[in-house]
């Protein structure tokens, strides 16, 4: 018996690269920003996930952990990025379809439950929690080693066109 | 008549600059950590404060506004500086004594009240609300051009000895 279909990221187009062109300088996701974390999220089933590996300087106080800074900065970019994703599954349409669809961080909240090891791959998942015109709330969990480390608690808000 | 008597950052050692050379690493404020923003946090009269103009490519989505996961990094250096600050300062003891005393983010929650705008000196100030043997609770504004455009509220739970 197989197993549900997992999403091949290599056939998938990030929600990131879907952006307008004048929104995508975003230092943690912009695909406009070279110097950037350039942090790609995609679906996975009604979930949505992205990966990031924290450069070796991406350090906490202490340096086996990762910066508490980075982990909001990963909540924020996948948050709104997941929010735009919802809003345009809500309309039933793709993301390369106009009008486009922007999201802004109206609030963040981070609880950090234990130190996130440093050296290793992260996952962010977020789950969409309410969907409505104006407004997306989204909850995120961040992983390290498959352990939940960080919780994310986003409102994002919807740009006006 | 003069007014109140300025704090002369010149002649005051930052808070991040006490800490101890293993917890020095943080990528947001650590001395030991050439890569990072090296943010530094100071007392003036009851509150603290900082001061950070974000480098050229640390703008948001939006190329004229600065990029949310840079303040909410912002107030994650200067909230657990603060309340270290803090710690010390109702233990009536210098953060040059020994033990040392550090703290980390349990919670941090930030309200993004209006764009920040990007290519200006921002400001990050902190008020101690609350000061527990393992726990300080610190509000703080981020202020550009005298407007505060983000509040972050911040639980910091001290790290045993």
């Amino acid at each position: 018996m197989e197993g549900p279909i997992k999403m091949n990221h290599t056939t998938q187009k990030a929600f990131q690269d879907f952006y307008p062109e004048e929104y995508s300088h975003c230092y943690g996701c912009g695909k406009s920003n070279p110097n950037g974390h350039q942090l790609k999220s995609y679906w996975d089933g009604d979930e949505t996930v992205a990966h990031f590996t924290p450069k070796s300087y991406h350090t906490g106080g202490y340096p086996d952990n990762v910066y508490g800074g980075i982990i909001a900065s990963l909540f924020d970019c996948h948050g709104t990025a997941s929010a735009a994703a919802a809003a345009f599954r809500d309309e039933v349409r793709g993301m390369d379809t106009l009008p486009a669809i922007r999201f802004i961080t109206a609030s963040l909240k981070v609880d950090y439950l234990k130190p996130t090891p440093h050296g290793v791959e992260l996952e962010v998942r977020g789950h969409i929690v309410e969907v409505k015109p104006r407004k997306v709330t989204v909850e995120m969990t961040l992983s390290a080693n498959g352990e939940v480390c960080a919780k994310g608690h986003m409102i994002a808000v919807r740009l006006r066109e």
